[in-house]
């Protein structure tokens, strides 16, 4: 990864140590990690601080670390993680308090705690605050990886035939996005008819009839980025009350990309999308209007009712409002937008 | 899953709190949650204690939950888990001190102490050591899943020619596993020629070549359970160097399987393999003979050099010796086997 880019980020990191009064950050989140060095592996930390960047791997990814972390020093583990983080530690004279992220796992900090002779206490969200507003390189990560899922998707609709199961349809489309060189940001969901009224289901035997509905979310990670489509359509004629509620979809996220831009409230937005289910008198969804994506599928920010805070520009979020009457359909149509100081950006492909 | 199954590990798990001074366990690693409520969906945890077995998770899994667990009580989460377990067991009288798996996160450790008026602590490896001597409906399930991972394996073998890539040939093989109605245990391993060296490689965009060599690892997930198998075979004449290594693998193999049975030593077993391999002067390969596995494909016992203990009856384990020789080709060959009083039982398909 570029030199500057990584600088640029260090140095965000640090300015919020020192408000922290820490002199430095052990890193042990993987897309954290991935954000602070490049490195795209496993089973790797990495040690920031006020003049140094360390990758902590071994030997199985030295040889990928040394390639994508040429701005890092790369230490190669012999022995457990946190006694290669201590000893690395000891030599560092300038540092006497570090910062652990607080999703690090408890057995973990304890083994932290015990083997490093200095001041150590958790601490949340220091990386994720950066990552939050994304640079020109994320953006441009997050878009190819919108016409990856787009080109994916077009190539899988001829497998869209009545019989087809849904399992089968999702295996079809995740080897469409693993030919083009991607793989799935998350587990691909594909739901027939009244299935599609679970946002969380799990694709399975049932087949698609002449007359049904097809719902699809899925995504595709591309260089450590993500992105996350939902797409829905009728097969014959799926019927009246689909076509209202597909249109009052439309609209909802047609209101919602509209509420968009930097200063907006993020639960103004959540209710624009909301207020055009309500006029069509159709239940309002229970999930959020959308989220922060980048190199994890779900980030900062949470557009939600209840969630306080503006929108400000570079974020990334998906919008993806949706009509579910149980035993009956479910419609969702999720798109994924850069947000600007005058609007967004549209970066999920065109599907 | 079976009541008593459920009562036979929640006795389990009950006794080791007992010895520990701790009334309840809360349980939030996911493959410890499935295990001890027979719960598959994802984000819930268990509450174990004297007598009761909760499972508390959200509406998007009520309908599931109550389904899978038919002997837990199930309690359907409004707000963060922490919270509601906090009020769950304040309603508990006979709960006075609560153990937390050490493989929490810090941040929700700390939730956990802040609303829970009791004495929290954070334990290891409670479940884990239950989950280690499988019964006989964990063994049929990874035997059922190595059926489906050599069923897979056959169908995908006449992708098998040169000009296909590693990128695609694991596409066609996940697409297999899916349509059986399976999922990967974790993501393929598709190494052509030299790639093969490097035991944790991405498959590419390497294309297979008229006198090449191949080696597949992957694996199945089945009712939960996982199987994983590594198998390697030559295209054309892939030359004297790969057969002779191909031959130190089998016999390594066979040489650990041999060794295998209740109260042999682990670092025996791991011995016992290296000891063919060095006999044909190939490099040690770097990693351990093998691993438990489970609901989750990396468990408890590892076997390697230095880890003491002996093998027990019930243990599931893989047998998995390589020659890598970087720049040239690396076999690697897997199979799965359950540990008896007399020697082993195969459990991975025939293929």
């Amino acid at each position: 990864m570029d030199g500057e880019i990584i600088r640029k980020r260090s140095r965000a990191v640090r300015e919020r140590l020192k408000e922290k009064k820490l002199d430095c950050l052990i890193v042990t989140k993987p897309a954290n990690v991935s954000y602070m060095t490049g490195f795209l592996g496993d089973d790797s930390w990495a040690l920031i601080g006020g003049r140094f960047a360390y990758l902590l791997t071994d030997s199985r990814y030295t040889e990928q670390a040394t390639k994508e972390c040429p701005h890092c020093k790369i230490v190669e583990r012999k022995g457990p993680m946190s006694e290669t983080a201590a000893s690395l530690m000891g030599k560092l004279r300038s540092v006497r308090t570090a910062g652990v992220e607080d999703s690090t796992s408890v057995a973990v900090f304890r083994a932290l705690r015990k083997n490093i002779g200095m001041r150590v206490r958790a601490v949340a969200g220091i990386v994720e605050a950066v990552r939050e507003i994304k640079d020109s390189s994320e953006v441009a990560a997050i878009r190819a990886a919108g016409r990856i899922a787009a080109e994916a998707f077009e190539k899988s609709r001829r497998f869209i035939e009545a019989g087809v199961t849904e399992n089968q349809l999702a295996g079809v489309l995740d080897l469409e996005i693993r030919k083009l060189g991607a793989s799935n940001s998350f587990p691909t969901i594909v739901a027939f008819g009244a299935n599609g009224s679970r946002p969380h289901h799990q694709p399975g035997k049932r087949r698609l009839k002449r007359n049904d509905c097809v719902l699809i979310d899925f995504g595709v990670k591309h260089k450590g980025y993500c992105c996350d489509l939902s797409r829905c359509f009728e097969m014959g004629r799926a019927g009246a009350l689909y076509k209202r509620a597909y249109e009052a979809v439309v609209k909802s996220q047609l209101a919602a990309i509209e509420a968009i831009r930097a200063g907006a409230q993020i639960q103004q937005v959540d209710a624009a999308a909301k207020r055009v289910i309500a006029e069509y008198s159709f239940p309002i969804y229970g999930h959020g209007t959308g989220h922060g994506l980048g190199l994890e599928v779900h980030e900062m920010p949470v557009v939600a009712k209840n969630r306080k805070g503006k929108l400000k520009a570079g974020q990334v979020i998906t919008v993806e409002p949706g009509v579910y009457i149980p035993g009956k359909l479910g419609i969702r149509i999720e798109d994924d937008v850069l947000v600007t100081e005058t609007g967004c950006k549209l970066l999920s492909g065109n599907c």
